[in-house]
């Protein structure tokens, strides 16, 4: 399909000149070329009003975000020599990063590849379409995929929201190799075993990988906690660092099964003990039981979804960290993380330090942790910065 | 000497019921307490205009922080017993997280020690006093560091223009012990001799440390430039990382010397090169030149010291930094730094995105690093955040 003409209003190219990749209704010139007349995922030559050539990209008239641009290089429209190009690309940084083939492959805005995620567990794929441009490319990116990896599996988790937005249906479809319930992620010298049809998001959060890591630098004492556990990455490590006492909480029985299993499979399941349920509930039953705990862990989902969340979100992130607190012996570690890009970092920052002020407690941030390397920040793209993971020292009650 | 009344006009102890520690002299109630009637460095009481008793502190009337607070626990006023119980947390939290005695042991502020900086060399102590108040407790604090420490030398690095604003005298004064003009610092394996009474700043940037460990998760390739490399912390920690040509740049002849002997001690001088002068000089010569690197490290020192060198220093930063990026091969790294507290991290982010864009390269921000867990950030105190270190992949020309 040759690419249509999209031309923006005058001064409307000033983001993506300084390297952004999206485009809102309000900037194009819908006399000039209506959006109405376009095809969800289309592609389109993106042009100024004055006329200057901006890139390659695709549409969608029926999403806020109506187009993004994927190259910015005349010689080079999105075909198959494209997403090689960008595949290499978003694999050699990986290769020089990580010794096992387990991480985040492709992170979408940042990889140069809008509306495409890809993670990547082996010799399997979890791969993800977000907007109606990808879908619309579908075919083409999954053989470039097979190319360059040599998959054995593919599968599309594309049972997510986000792609409700773009008007397109959500769903899991297999589209190479035989279905599998498990595959078994590396995660420094642990092993944690996943269903990559079915679990959280694409499967894994290897966004914390490189916070987990952190664990082992700052040490977590005898009793520890790990709120919205999920298949227990940190509380596994933290039992692995010598933790004798780790309790992890998840409101999904099936998380906690798969976690438990995973504990006995790395040798830990005498060190570990679940509690299913609500965590803002088990917190506050902890709180009047008295217990106290050395490290505390809080990786909640987001809680600011989209802006218009934000009041009860804030409450939420408060909340929470006003009871992990609450629960930290002196001298005790907080490992506390938002997820929300909406949350920004320095918000994030006077929400732990009002929750330790309302206990009486001094607080140290010690690190400030990020997402990942295979999740790289587009410096141009504040959208691609969303996981924010505080290191508190918690010391005294002065 | 007992402490004197000082009181606030009304509603200014916000800043200080949020958990920052200073006070500007706009804010006292200069009517009830009035500033010119008290000494520099006197001790003082806080109180809010309702006779709200907010903490222990000190006053410096020729200052715009005209006093800072010490104590918010009205039974421990600062003494003897004060000192001990804060250098006691400042060390266990030390001792938690190095092996080895070679860290910031007091970083002021975040610390609840404000106006005081000590530098741990192992058996050595370096120690900056940088406000009226703590030159008043100089005694009482010597003897506090020397019971919980049992050093067997102690330097006051007063040496230190911040101490033109308190009315106080820079000098180096060796207060325990036979001056030494060579410590030895131990960092990752390879060790470093520095002047302990004339080495930049209190002798050593251990706030670089965890930054530089980084180096490693990233590799650095074959041909690395370490501009502003003082005593080479960066460029020999390159070569043991297996560059085979690293060139260093410093202005300092005297730096430049240092830091070949410490190339020779541990075993990297014949890979490592210097060149005396003007970074950004030096720099543009190299482009001429056609060099090109593979890992690019500039860290600089604070180009925006106070809020009206912001314009000029804003300049120098995106000049270095485009200066940097022109030198770099494909999908080379540029590790970046800014040690000036009033660049803020997105600025800075924006200005080496800039860069990039002008350079017709995309870049990708693989991790954001800041100050070590030796000097921790306040979160109520922004100004205890100075220092950022962005790793950038300059992935194409696309």
């Amino acid at each position: 399909m040759q690419p249509q003409p999209l031309i923006l209003r005058k001064d409307q190219e000033r983001r993506l000149l300084a390297g952004h990749c999206w485009i809102y209704s309000n900037e194009v010139d819908t006399d000039e070329t209506p959006l109405k007349g376009l095809e969800p995922g289309q592609p389109v030559e993106v042009i100024s009003q004055r006329g200057r050539w901006l890139g390659y990209g695709y549409v969608n008239p029926h999403s806020l975000i109506c187009a993004r641009l994927l190259s910015r290089d005349r010689s080079q429209p999105p075909g198959p020599t494209f997403w090689l190009k960008r595949l290499h690309q978003a694999l050699s940084l990986r290769e020089r990063l990580y010794e096992r083939p387990f991480y985040r492959l492709v992170f979408g805005e940042a990889d140069g590849l809008p509306g495409l995620i890809v993670d990547r567990y082996d010799d399997l794929l979890a791969v993800q379409l977000t907007t109606a441009g990808m879908e619309h490319c579908r075919a083409e990116i999954l053989t470039a995929l097979e190319q360059v990896l040599r998959p054995q599996a593919i599968v599309l988790r594309n049972d997510t929201p986000v792609r409700e937005l773009e008007g397109l249906e959500q769903g899991v479809e297999w589209v190479l190799g035989e279905p599998r319930t498990e595959v078994r992620v590396s995660e420094e010298g642990l092993v944690f075993a996943i269903d990559p049809g079915r679990g959280q998001k694409t499967g894994w959060f290897f966004d914390q990988a490189e916070n987990r890591k952190r664990l082992a630098r700052y040490g977590v004492g005898q009793r520890v906690l790990d709120v919205f556990s999920y298949l227990g990455a940190w509380g596994l490590r933290a039992a692995a660092l010598g933790a004798q006492e780790v309790l992890c909480i998840d409101s999904s029985t099936e998380a906690l099964q798969a976690l438990m299993i995973n504990a006995e499979r790395n040798g830990l399941a005498g060190r570990i003990q679940t509690l299913q349920g609500d965590a803002f509930e088990h917190l506050r039953a902890l709180r009047e039981q008295g217990e106290r705990f050395d490290t505390l862990i809080l990786d909640p989902p987001a809680f600011i979804k989209r802006r218009k969340d934000e009041p009860e979100g804030l409450a939420a992130y408060r909340q929470i960290n006003r009871l992990g607190l609450e629960l930290l012996r002196p001298d005790g570690l907080l490992i506390t993380s938002s997820c929300s890009f909406h949350l920004g970092r320095e918000t994030f920052q006077r929400l732990v330090q009002q929750a330790a002020q309302r206990n009486g407690r001094r607080i140290q941030i010690l690190e400030v942790g990020q997402q990942g390397p295979d999740h790289p920040i587009h410096p141009a793209i504040p959208e691609t910065a969303y996981l924010k993971t505080l290191v508190v020292r918690a010391w005294s009650g002065d």
